[in-house]
């Protein structure tokens, strides 16, 4: 052993463990034992900062509950507080794709809260500790509850992050809307010449889809809100009083600012994936709309000669290494391959759900980094496409009038006067001459 | 042409249609142009009906705004009851994969009630019918509302199918927990021996989680009560206007008994597919859930010797060609199968949903064709699964009994007094020996 | 019991069958047992027909070994060919959502040719028939061997079926491609006006990208030789001898005018759906070029005044029940719907072919009804698209000139003469006059 | 502007760039335009390198054709060979989601190239280089045919690592199937007791399977060798000589050593993404199989008392945070989470598929990133899979054989002596008694 590890055992026998690291002898197993994607769990600091939430309210929990001493319990809030703070996020490197339901994160946690909590008593890192991660940090928890608890306490400031972003491109959208309020063009139905509009109208309908989805956003959280903590292993409880959960949840409520609620039936909150095949469903609609609204950007920026041509994206690189001149739509069409990322996220989320077994879902790991990964991702497309496109873009308005005068649009309007058939020999003259 | 048919025109030029037919011309050609999947829309019932709905409301605000004789709506509404009573289903033949974003199963309504109008009129069918499919019919409207408001209702009657269904199933996984409420098991997570819990638990949490997507359904019905009627073409309400927009909507309310709202942006709500979305959404979820139960159904019967076999399925019928004796989990496997092909349904929608270009979603019939699809598929297999196998489910209580006594899912309890370590030890050393 | 019905009974007690049916005890079971779609398994007559095939083999290969009386071959047989010849097809109502791993399909079918095959030799239906189904028509086999054959052998003929409709397409659109050979436009890449080509060139490019998938059907056809006849329940040949096994495969070879081969692993074969996977993966990619060339036919024909409108398709139906003379790309949007819902069809085949389990994969049934069901709606969708759409398509001449000589298209020539950067300030400087 | 940047222009305007880069104005504009994900192209090796080879090709055949001078042809060679040694990994920082259908990875490898090459000659990097990114590097070439070619040629390399890993996984299964090949065991099908077999059989099926997707893969590669250089912008060949295709063809041949071939049709070479679904069709295959695999492993070792427990995996770490002495199944559930990833990636491939528009597919960038993410992740879980868990597994062989005795799995053997009926008659009244 080198000089620069320190030594630990766990029930399965020693194993080596950094010196200078706060996590213990189950990370470093965790960490040799996932080496797939190379993303550690560090990459989602809002389920490290639940978790920590959650560890928090346990320990006042179980020190009221007098299963902790007030000493250990004031040592582990305040590591948890650092972790809060961002002050350990190096010492979560346990691979996102892990087996085990998350218990390699939850160990993650304790051990570093356990050594950190030592230390800030005065006692080391290491064997010799102070405070034990199982039976202190983790006191009256399963992974199957605590860690069930923290990542969908995570999604809620996750999905309010998005939230913030779709309302800042909604916003640029209503500019524009109103920038275009008067500009007549042409509107279009399965790609034909249909009836009269404005590009106001357009984008306007642009920043109304999105902000409904803002609100749907906010709805779904909810379903985030009920947690099972205190349940345990499968939802039973062994090992924790039912005064210890309510005590729990209600520090849990404090520290969060949430109004979380305990699950009812705490057996199926056990396994439920439910909330997160509906969010991800949500994260999915607002990929096929905001993809929708990239399609349209670049159908009616298409040309600038050739096409539609009524709007003008603003230039952001040359568009061929080849072709002089040309410049195309390069932020909306990275929009749309975020936004097909994300479809590719739903369809994990919802191969995982399927895939839980009797009082467990053991996929959750999976699920968990997929909303996080496609929030993101959607977050930074929509922010960049909102900076980069839609506050730049621009109106061509003799190309908007242009195609609508020179369409039949107008002959809608004949209908209610002369009747369906005689305005529709009407177009069909207009159109052959 | 033959004597059995009558010689009709359209815009595009002469077409033969059955004389013994109510609908017309443009029928006809659709029935002609879609030969694909030999599945009419009368396989929608609740789209008919919609839609027929529709059509009556329109005709009185029609006749209110000054548009249509009292004679004529009388007519129209007349034709339209039978519709809703279901003595024009044949009528309805135009296969469920067709273009043109409804028009043709709009107009199939159009020219149904128009002739069917015209007869109550005391005139004939065809071109010299008293009531015209467009100008009468479909005055005030277009494909883009009418049809687009009918498909939104239509999943509402179709959603409480279902939610009766599964409220059947809960009930009798329900009756089981109750049966099966003191019976004491293993429970597992991660296929593996965790702790104890009872098979009542058990089943109980199996009706908890379909009883959570009764509400959750109930909730999503919202979406579809706001309808975009009135917003004619693209929602700038081109030949149409607001008092009869106002009107119609009142009518609709009272004949549909349901709270409909006009949409605030009309624009949006012409190509917004985002309803459809999550309410798929949604029964991915539940068929995720049943699949799920589906899937421990056939885990806790396996065996019935060299498995879990803590319950027995009702046997259906004989497992196998060729093993004697061999009884199978079908009712269970069917209830798979069917919520795979749900999640399949919900891959079209998302891709049909991201499919909308400018002011209109061309693709709406697959999307409204999927959902009514996946609701009578798992309503049809979840009633079967609770008649079938739900209800004739039954404990070994033997082998419930052995598999707990046999593991050490005791040693949980131990946790709290020994603390995890020793605990652990303790558990090695028995599954040694 | 009613006069109409007789009473047969299996190992799970009395059932009552319809006296004019030839089909049995187990396949009225599974009718009660399975009322799901509605769609029973005779929409799949190449199924039903590679079933009969491995029924005629397996009785020719039990007569020579000694297991079956001539007699009671020669019934079987001609019970077969009547099958092929499609004299039964009423006897196949069980539903194509079935649990049993094709239990019920393979019974049903032992049931009809065993009544039959009692018939031809003087016999009777019902219980008292001369030929059993399990020990005579199901002898040597298992649902497991025998179905899994027959539904891989089903796949080859529906391909072809499809291979056929795609190659008409594909000519249709080289016709149209010599048509327009000499047509000029403007080249489009990211929608944005590139270099100059041919009508031709882009009608020939989708001849050629369709013509591509008609040779990996063919390759693909190899995958579904390899059969597990004589592999019984799990591969092990149990109740199977293996001179039976090389006789059956000899026969179903010189049956079906296939190179049948037996699987070398014959357990591995009897779970695995690799086959169905890369043929289906293989019909989502024909799905995804032709969904494809339906949207370029509508941009292309987008318009006719305010789009690109260089191509201009047959008028198939008034486009709208509001705007006269409009007229929309129908067959083009019914082909992309069509190719949505065999995206769908990959969806549940991939869940079910990993529903898996041990030695056997249940879920078979709705992996074959999918595959079946793309086929059909593929080929119905392909062929209706060919004939109402391909054959008719215009170009519009003018507007093909028109785009190309108004855009900057010609710029590319400059670079080899003039350098990038100085072409791209020419492009710049006429774009902006 | 700071001393650390240099000033360039690009046919937008200025751009600042770090002095100590390579790269130049458009990739600085690329990583200032797509702050996305975060991970970088410099994440995909294979797709450097294959672009370095296209352009050392290039740039072999510009020569010959004596568009390049030998001088500039040597230092862009040399520059090239240093990129396919992993000099300059660090240069390329342009975000995996990008517009530009590949643009900006194109410029940044032509800036790279350029900027080093002129090094190489003695002169400087900047504006004021020996040789320009586009009228030198790039050649002859666009970004539609240079990056086509390189990001098809890279899936040759990925492949073979993924085939490499899937050897090792299949030889570790085969060695176990050796060690376990008299194990009797009793075989499932729909998780009910079937038949007898060994366990040595099991784990055969299992590299069977595998080892059957080697080959697949490899004659997937096929496909990846038909490529589009010499196309350019659309496939027309615009700015490029045939004998310079014809050479660049050889020089590609050569310097990859793969049979690389031109594509027949330039134009569908140039839009088509068939190749790429296949292939991950393939991914998602291999990934149902490893799913079902994993699987397996996991209900074969269930309990280790209240289940199937008839393998052992190695214990890789404490199994819960709460039950002590608890182990779970991780490997393989790590396993099955990379495979729903993969899933996923599916997903996301037919979609940005399906979305080309005429004559490009401006969708590209994702395809590219999903497939070799997926590649990369399936290789690194089979992997660890492999050295965790299958190299370690032990039989249980008092359970195989308890369940095998305790089962009637022998019954089948009576069907050919005693008939179908009676033997079931016999294994009802065993299981009853």
């Amino acid at each position: 052993m080198s000089i620069d590890n320190r030594m630990e055992h766990d029930p399965l026998g020693p194993v080596s463990v950094p010196v200078d690291r706060y996590y213990g002898a189950q990370t470093a197993r965790a960490i040799e034992n996932f080496p797939i994607s190379g993303i550690a769990i560090k990459c989602m600091p809002f389920v490290l900062q639940a978790l920590a939430h959650v560890k928090m309210a346990a320990a006042q929990a179980n020190c009221e509950e007098g299963y902790l001493s007030t000493e250990k319990r004031d040592a582990i809030v305040e590591a948890c507080q650092e972790v809060l703070a961002g002050k350990h996020d190096e010492e979560f490197l346990v691979d996102v794709f892990q087996g085990g339901a998350g218990t390699s994160t939850n160990m993650n946690m304790n051990e570093v809260l356990a050594n950190r909590a030592s230390e800030l008593m005065g006692g080391v890192r290491g064997e010799k500790r102070l405070v034990h991660p199982n039976d202190d940090v983790n006191r009256s928890q399963s992974t199957n509850d605590a860690y069930a608890t923290a990542v969908r306490l995570s999604i809620i400031p996750a999905s309010r992050h998005l939230r913030d972003a779709l309302v800042v491109v909604a916003a640029a959208l209503n500019n524009k809307a109103e920038e275009f309020a008067v500009i007549r063009k042409l509107g279009r139905t399965q790609l034909q010449d249909a009836v009269p509009m404005t590009l106001g109208q357009e984008f306007a309908a642009f920043a109304t889809t999105i902000l409904e989805d803002c609100d749907r956003l906010k709805e779904t959280e909810r379903l985030f809100l009920e947690v099972n903590l205190g349940g345990t292993a499968i939802g039973t409880g062994i090992a924790a009083t039912s005064s210890y959960r309510a005590r729990a949840l209600q520090h849990l409520s404090r520290e969060t600012q949430l109004p979380v609620v305990g699950s009812k039936d705490l057996l199926e909150a056990s396994w439920d994936m439910g909330a997160f095949m509906l969010h991800m469903g949500l994260l999915k609609r607002i990929a096929a709309k905001l993809s929708k609204i990239a399609n349209d950007f670049r159908l009616l920026s298409s040309g600038p000669r050739g096409g539609i041509g009524e709007i003008v994206l603003p230039a952001l690189q040359p568009g061929s290494s080849l072709m002089p001149g040309k410049v195309n739509p390069v932020a909306a069409e990275a929009l749309n391959q975020v936004c097909f990322y994300v479809y590719g996220m739903d369809t994990t989320v919802g191969m995982a759900a399927e895939a839980g077994q009797l009082q467990l879902n053991a996929m959750e790991p999976v699920i968990v980094f997929s909303i996080h990964n496609a929030t993101t991702l959607l977050r930074n497309a929509v922010l960049t496409f909102s900076r980069t496109c839609v506050e730049g873009v621009q109106a061509n308005v003799a190309k908007c009038e242009a195609n609508l005068m020179n369409s039949t649009a107008f002959a809608t309007e004949l209908v209610t006067t002369m009747g369906y058939e005689a305005a529709a020999k009407v177009v069909k003259e207009r159109l052959a001459s």
